[in-house]
């Protein structure tokens, strides 16, 4: 099994950090391979990087497909174009926002989000709606920490002083981290927080792998049926799809 | 006041017919000017559509920002890229699902949508529900004819017969069109179906003025804040922001 | 086109304040026209007075009818006898609640209401869920002014602090403003706060104006049709309907 | 104790019906006296009608409260002037429509409503929603019998088949009936329908006399605080309250 | 008319506060009979807990159902067991937390739950979602104080201090007390707090009261019919169920 | 990893059909057990039978933490004593519903249930809502075949007939198998129904086994911590917990 874990963000640092946590829970035999967006934003801070993130995670969704991926994890805690990314793909898409919430879901009543920007806070809101996990979702926090600059050592302890303000505040019982960026600070944060804390990449691997392995996929019709052909102009003409595109 | 109606569906001939709507109603003073996605699909129907006309929604956007246009319409049922738009813009930018369910929030206790084909219904049901409509929103029905196809004279008896079976269906008050294409029927289904039929081109092209008539403009401040300057790649470099923008 | 701004509250200088405001607003060849409630409270501060004051619209309402009057603003906070006044005119009535807050949720990802006394905010609340605009509301705040206390000039400050501690504390990207009796206070507001304040008189003359003109109005059957016509006693007599009543 | 039925419809015969179901339930103990309303509509159908009736209601509170009675039953399905009366009453007032919906909230998963004409529906979905009773209500039915014909003997058969089908229309466990008017004819539809059948006057009254057993009434403070004194205008002058009125 | 009330918990003396605070409230002709799990914890005070109380509290509306009992009161906040009990019983069976926040529902626009350990809390709001309560339901608050200590005459001026303090933080209008346990404080604490204060056992014994004398129970058939007789196993092989039991 | 799939039926072919299918997906070095309830009914089909197999339920919680189990599985769709489950394990608690459900939220718009018997829908329906998962739940269904004789070959057309139903009249993406014992269908009904069918059991214990990989378990304070020491009576004296169980 081949799974694809694409990062939307154009920071290839970053898309190493994902596959290394990926890789760490994978089954044998799952195959796990990184993927860093070849056009958009080098951080993803704003609806404008978001939305520009798009092509470029579609573009290597298209490619997953011609080589046969199984699955793909989208590493960017805004679930860009997660919509658009299911109707191309014949196997499972799963955003990293969803994976983390639902994995949160299983371990008490509620769960705090830690994320980087508060500019962040009002997708995330949108997106724990949209699973249905707002019942879940007790509080979502920022650390003011741009996403660049997670990688830098000072970061972990002021995050980890967000976690444990967002566990006293929301009276929650785990934290979701709010950014792919985060990956490999899960256990740091679970030992200083004492709650457990949930990376969507490492949710995000497992729930793709769980999907494939009971086969199951999107049924082929209906709305995420594979996208009608048809032109695209100007500099995305590329994307234009034929009618010889292999149906799942 | 000049407000520019952009239409993220690659078509110049859409383009046209929302311009006339909008310049129908709009007030003495307020100058309409149409603009047509110059990188995108021909027409949206699907999520990868969607999320694929929005670069060019934006790169229209920043062109208004650098012509001084007051305010902008998002001539798309899906109202794409909203978010980004209001980032990027100084001026009110307002989506047609949203101008159209809240102007039909005002004629009764519900509303019926009557779109194109049904893969986009889910859509328009998340937006019904972001913007606080699902409570009015009766029911969303297709007609199953594409956005190409809506200039076809035999098209309007199909829509006019989808709208009287959605208000029977749903025993709603009204009918919000779901498709910019279907801006200029109105007067016609109206006629034919008895109840009000309201087109979102219109109403947003009047919410936009009302807002720039009150001065109402974003805060400048939080998430909907000018996009941080950064790095663009690839084929989207030229979407880089810099830090010399004016700022609102 | 005629647009009547009733005043609920029977106070003829918050009529003129109501008055003035939406004419600045009005375009060129709409007609504005205040009307004072002529049967009920001096205030409108509980549900008793709204209550009460909901004879005396509907009254003014059955007069712009048989004056040919096209919409209806109701100035009152709570819009009280919305439903009512819709069954009993031909155009469209908006009150200032739905009106304001619709026009907010155009400005960020949420706003906070400041009103006079605390004991009206349970309606504001109520009024909020109604149309669909409690996701959009973050907090709701009294400044406890009495309505007939808001031309103090002392007022103006204590509002504007009552405005500065709502945005902070509901960390929302607007005001609306809790009563026609402030309207004449946005401008002064909006650049003490540093958030757009938006003032409901001029949001629903303008909501008004825009359904007015693109010839939307109730369909004439159903819930809101014409109430049936029915004998009243007592006091209240004269407003039983007969049957010669023109329909829309 | 004593409780008083108030029956905002004009006519005294729907009273009379009213209070012999009322008094068939009460206590020993418990005295039930009727109120018809004397300025307002001879029945209530549509938005103006119970707009209307409100300001009748109210004053029989005022009589009631100079008369000592302990609490109220506003024998309306609109729950007409519900939060006014509060303010008005040191004691519990109950309306018949909150009342038959918690009643039936006991009995099954959920219940329809059969009322009379179907432009009172919109009403009592909102009162359904109002009192967190909405997920209970698994739809709303009409019989399309006016209010003043529910006397009539062949009534009652139509009323029975719009239950029937409304239980198999559902798949609910209980009718609530949607008009004081048809208070009598529990029995009978019990019989008939076969799932238990709610008449709001009868719960209501039972929820009067508990709140009442219990010595439970409103705190005196805030939003259902006593109305401040103000001066009424007109027709409606003689609701001005005083500041000599007994607080709770 | 007999009025069982049973205690969950096996604590007799708490059996016997609750069957006097019901007995004070019953109507003349109401007869009201404690009963004490004799099958489980001593107290409630976990989901483990409230899972292993059920058994002991289904074979004493069995035994209830034997003696010809007309309703029950499931003397517990957390109304553990009630659907199938309900499944068992002919008459109504009431759970005092579903009792006490429809009363409160009456007093005001919104209710705090004051209750015992905090670790109860999650399961409390469950239920006020369940009721549709939770709209009125504006925060929930834990004393700290173990079941079994309620009685400690130092325990009623600590819960009088969290009542305070609920009121305070919520801004709410009443208190539900949150623990059968409590039922005896409700008059000293509404005569400290200065809110109505509302005991679920003497609200839930009010309100079988009333359901037996409308004559209203379940309907027999769908969800809540008596269960299907089936073996039961091991210790809990007393539960079998035959077909010889009669039928509501 | 050793992952135990407990079926609260006391059915043991229930049992083994559970085990295999667990088995089927489970990784490498994961070890199923298959575990049958004691003491409990031998199917359940209603709110009696589901609150009885809870104490077996536990049992086996029980005897699985004392064997050092590192997760549960519990085969019911009605995810009986879900909550108690989780105070008692240390690691994580997966019910079938909640499983099957997420699953099926990742595979379009939205899913519809497929159960045996009518009278658990309504469960079913509390879950989707408790797990945040009733957005995606366009529809319940019941084929009305009994617990037991789902093994029945006749049974399986019985089944494909109804999830053929479920599609069209939900216009759903996905079935959800409403009953453990329907586990073994899937393949077949997959292929028969032309959409993706899930099986709780299945999912539920790739979700236990990606909770355990990620080292993900409850944080041991809060409402799910341990439940206190407490002494049961009756026949449930086993139950009583002391002071030595070793803590998470």
């Amino acid at each position: 099994m081949r799974i694809r874990v694409i990062n939307p963000n154009a920071s290839a640092s970053m898309t190493a950090i994902a596959e290394e946590c990926a890789r760490a829970v994978a089954a044998p035999g799952t195959i796990i391979e990184g993927a860093t967006n070849t056009m958009g934003p080098l951080s993803i801070e704003s609806h404008y990087d978001e939305a520009l993130s798009v092509p470029g995670l579609l573009a290597e969704i298209a490619r997953g497909e011609a080589e046969g991926v199984d699955g793909y994890v989208i590493a960017c805690f805004g679930d860009p174009g997660l919509d658009a990314a299911r109707e191309l793909a014949r196997g499972p898409v799963i955003g990293i926002a969803e994976a983390a919430m639902q994995a949160a879901s299983h371990l008490g009543r509620g769960f705090s989000v830690v994320t980087t920007l508060s500019r962040t806070i009002g997708r995330a809101a949108e997106l724990a709606e949209r699973y249905g996990m707002d019942r879940f979702c007790f509080g979502l926090h920022a650390c003011e920490i741009p996403v660049l600059e997670l990688e830098d050592p000072k970061a972990r302890t002021v995050i980890a002083d967000a976690c444990r303000e967002a566990v006293h505040a929301d009276n929650s019982d785990a934290i979701v981290l709010g950014c792919a960026g985060m990956a490999d600070l899960c256990e740091y944060l679970t030992r200083e927080v004492g709650v457990p804390v949930i990376d969507g990449v490492t949710a995000a691997t497992l729930t793709v792998q769980s999907l494939v392995t009971m086969g199951l996929r999107k049924s082929g019709r209906g709305e995420y049926a594979r996208p009608l052909p048809k032109q695209y102009t100007g500099i995305l003409s590329g994307f234009t799809l034929d009618d010889q595109e292999v149906r799942s």
